[in-house]
């Protein structure tokens, strides 16, 4: 028996196969194509209608009560009802799409259904009479054609007669997903916000989006509070194990943060936070259990398990978020212990989301580095452990990529460098350091085996200015890659290029195990998509000249730079790509790799120049 | 297009009809049938098979998933994903069925599937390793074969790396529906409760069901402490409007009414609170807006109605009930605003959501009556105002059925009368009062406008004895029924005469309404299913003497007693009754009567005997 039928999509002319009993609307989906569900797909709303030829099933009761027979006699159907059965062919008339949204962040750039979770619907309400005595809620769902699924919290049902009363009857029904979250009073439905929000361990990032036409309206940053109780997410974890209050404090800090961030994207917009209706959230799996209040110990220990993987979805006021206190906190789901929901997004930022029938990958480059690979049906990541170097951490004169940070260096004799918001430098920033190691290696200055190579074995071989620039300190030799304000020396000691090493080792070794996975080699990668918060600045040519990245045309590598954040706000202003997120972390296969003995060996060798 | 197809159900050998592309789940449904779907119907866990020969859509990805080629080959299926195209012949094994099981209470007896919300597993938990590193939650699914779509809410994951801890591998998952509401250390699957619960305007009574067995362990009910602050709705509801804390003061005492009820229950039977995961509740829309703090005043005026009218679904703790903090509280819907979910679980104990051929009407009778029709496929209810005569309100000497109220009455030249627990009387309760009209209409005493013959009338028309209990008061006539402890009389007045005459009225013209509605008299009536607090006691022969209802042979009367609470007990113990209710409250076609021209015509001649 033949499970396929072929489908074939108008206008565009494309054909493709599905399962036999696919929806109608699951096909084109395949496609590409969004249908509108305003009803939750339940048919209540008959808005998903298409027009058929042959090959669908029969019309459902449903679809006979919202279709007239002259209708049905001519084709159109309900696309959330009518299944394939044979080989079709579907029209998905223009007023029937979802309308397509470009999400444009940072190298990222991508189109999603504008379809968002919060949806906001103003009217006249009727008075009602013994005629039409329904309750309140159903009055509502009704009158303004919400889903017929809409349901309403405790709280609100509580407040909705004074809420229906203060309106005098002209009244804004303010839904998030499949729960009514608010009324008010007469016609707001041209206001409505988000924000997307990037919890990463050492920087909070958020975007403030304009739902109603899915636009950004700015960003703001902060430093995660928690920093003051621990760099990294062992640190913490183990924070929580060993003080009581330890979680709660942690919490709280997360929370500090967002809630800065929040406010400062409100205020610098205009917006009151009670406009803000839904925040999505990303963040590794130990950010997503602090945030959450939820104890991360299993994340210290092996084998590195969360307590909760799938998308958590909770009221704001719960989760403690300064958006509307009914508003509703999406936090994407994760994959693994290691690859969290910000992986999920970097995911969906780049795409690998989508088979396009190009083998794709995706490095999204922190203290974690988590990797995903796209070889046609299959979805494979994994995690490993680079340490911190590329975000400053370990490194003698490290800095975040943050005004007086040396951005790109180069070595031509003497050594050139360019401050992030120019002035005197310092410190070394993740581009920064890719670039002096790269430069130094070519220079001759530091070998293959990373080993900087002493006064005497330089004289003759580098340039005069550069030999004056290597340093023998009690600790061992280091470069002199500029000088400070107060003339001290910004250098690069031996041991960053060791820390340096291990991070491009670790990172190498996750791209060549997950290509020899799926049965492949460096060159048969049509794309490797770099995310990470460095990331549009790094020189191409010196990370594959470190071997950080694998040696490509320089055409297939692509900088994203927040890949999470980015993710987070498709997820935003999208639940067509929040229901692929989901997707996502439910069929990516998990390559464990850290902590293997293949790991192990692969590593040493990754670790040369 | 002919869009129905014939299914014929094995081992039954039950031919019927279904529309095209219905499951075969669904379709089994409607012949009454109930496959066992634990997953959630996601086809997550395989155990819905059935054996089908023909005329159904091919087998869908997830059943290529979770059979084997030979099982697809030999007709096995999974009842939840499979579709009837054509006609179609459907094996559902023994170990595929829901268990059947009876539900018992006053006079309801009715086959349910026993498929509780609640489900108890206990499960060693394997450790995990780095192979299988999912979230804890993922691994409690997989491991115990719970739905795949199970979730937790915030508290239970916070306090699940405990739990987990603390059980030492051996735990039981509490679910309740789609949540996992408790983890517990070791087996305890053996032991799980839940409380039906009949949220009265004057009585509050609960059942206390094992819900391993389904099993009743006991009743207790109570009077609701709202009846301090009034002894109607109408009361009630006003004191929401006028006094600032109103509302809050009857949230509270409807919930220490039933909070009462719930400790006397679980006392009685040796049960712990916290193992009482589940708590239906019904009662008229007004009595659940107040117990869940919602405010019930578009119930108390014109058009009158409901703010929700969906089944409400809540943590225990949410809604303030002393179960298990994390249990649910399930409260039935409602139809109207005078048509709650108490009807609806009236409706569910006389069977009358289901269509078996016959004309069937279910009277509740209590100060507010509802009526319900089931004609083919048509549910047609309505409500009508019979005032609390039967509940012993507005009766000189009225009382409710508790002990001291006479119950019978019997008059043969004397009066003749049975007590409750014996004893001197105390005064009439509604069967009692039903009684003493209709005999003294039959003695002539009462003429069949309801007026009292006075002394001079009575005179060599009824026996002296009957003749020197009628007494000439002040106000008008009585008669004296008997002597209670202290020799006062217990007496009917010419103003009771009334009041049972408004009771009655109200009533038939109710239920000949209905029958106008569906075209229909009442011979065509082929039962009448009479429910209500005094249901169980009430004289046959004396309420059509009354024209209390319609003149029926006997045997198509049957009296249920409580069936409000009969159903809430169905809901605990069966999901699929519980999404008949659900069916009943969005299907049921409503008759508003009140307050109509035609009711105050019809109800000023119903009024006469």
């Amino acid at each position: 028996m033949n499970h396929t039928r072929k489908v074939t999509l108008l206008p565009e002319g494309k054909t493709f196969e599905v399962l036999a009993q696919t929806t109608v609307m699951e096909a084109v989906a395949q496609a590409g194509v969004t249908v509108t569900a305003p009803c939750g797909r339940e048919g209540g709303c008959g808005k998903c209608r298409v027009e058929v030829t042959s090959g669908v099933a029969p019309p459902s009761g449903v679809e006979r009560e919202a279709l007239t027979a002259a209708q049905l006699a001519s084709g159109v159907r309900l696309s959330c009802q009518a299944r394939v059965v044979g080989d079709a062919s579907v029209t998905v008339p223009a007023a029937s799409r979802a309308a397509d949204m470009r999400v444009l962040l940072g190298g990222v750039s991508r189109g999603v259904p504008f379809e968002p979770n919060v949806v906001k619907t103003a009217a006249e309400l009727p008075e009602q009479t013994l005629e039409n005595p329904v309750a309140k809620l159903e009055h509502l769902r009704r009158t303004m054609d919400l889903r017929a699924d809409l349901r309403a919290d405790l709280g609100l049902l509580r407040r909705m007669p004074g809420a229906l009363e203060a309106s005098g009857g002209r009244v804004t029904a303010v839904a998030c997903g499949d729960r009514l979250i608010a009324l008010e009073a007469g016609d707001t439905s041209g206001r409505g916000f988000g924000v997307a929000l990037d919890l990463g361990t050492t920087t909070v990032v958020g975007a403030l989006v304009d739902l109603t036409t899915g636009k950004g309206l700015g960003m703001a940053s902060a430093v995660n509070r928690q920093t003051a109780y621990g760099h990294d997410v062992i640190g913490r974890i183990n924070m929580t194990v060993e003080q009581a209050d330890g979680l709660e404090t942690l919490r709280r800090a997360a929370l500090e943060t967002l809630n800065f961030v929040v406010e400062k994207l409100t205020q610098e917009a205009g917006v009151s936070r009670e406009e803000v209706y839904e925040a999505t959230v990303v963040g590794n799996a130990t950010m997503v259990h602090l945030l959450l209040g939820v104890p991360p110990r299993f994340l210290g220990r092996l084998p590195y398990v969360a307590v909760v993987g799938d998308a958590v979805d909770l009221r704001a006021q719960e989760a403690g978020l300064g958006i509307h206190p009914d508003g509703r906190v999406y936090v994407l789901p994760n994959i693994a212990g290691f690859v969290g929901a910000d992986t999920v997004g970097a995911i969906l930022a780049s795409g690998l989301d989508e088979d396009d029938g190009r083998v794709r990958m995706m490095a999204d480059i922190g203290t974690n580095c988590e990797i995903a690979l796209r070889v046609d049906h299959r979805l494979i990541v994994c995690s490993t452990p680079a340490g911190p170097a590329f975000e400053g951490a370990r490194i003698a004169c490290g800095m975040y990529a943050a005004p007086g940070a040396i951005e790109e260096v180069k070595i031509d004799g003497d050594v050139r460098v360019k401050v992030i918001g120019g002035g005197a430098p310092r410190g070394l920033c993740g581009s920064g350091l890719v670039d002096v190691g790269a430069e130094l290696l070519r220079a001759g200055v530091v070998d293959e085996t990373g080993r900087m190579l002493g006064l005497g074995e330089l004289d003759g071989r580098v340039s005069p200015a550069l030999r004056q620039r290597v340093m023998e300190e009690a600790s061992g030799l280091a470069f002199r890659v500029a000088n400070g304000e107060g003339g001290e020396a910004i250098r690069l000691t031996q041991r960053d290029i060791r820390e340096l090493q291990l991070a491009k080792g670790a990172i190498r070794t996750g791209i060549d195990l997950l290509l020899e996975r799926a049965g492949l080699g460096v060159g048969d990668l049509d794309e490797l998509c770099l995310a990470g918060g460095f990331g549009n600045y790094i020189d191409k040519r010196n990370a594959i000249r470190l071997g950080l990245i694998p040696d490509l045309p320089l055409e297939r590598l692509r900088f994203i730079g927040n890949g999470a954040l980015a993710g987070a706000r498709m997820a935003l202003v999208s639940t067509a790509m929040r229901r692929r997120g989901e997707g996502v972390a439910r069929e990516a296969e998990h390559l464990q790799i850290a902590g293997t003995p293949d790991f192990q060996m692969r590593f040493s060798e990754a670790m040369l120049f």
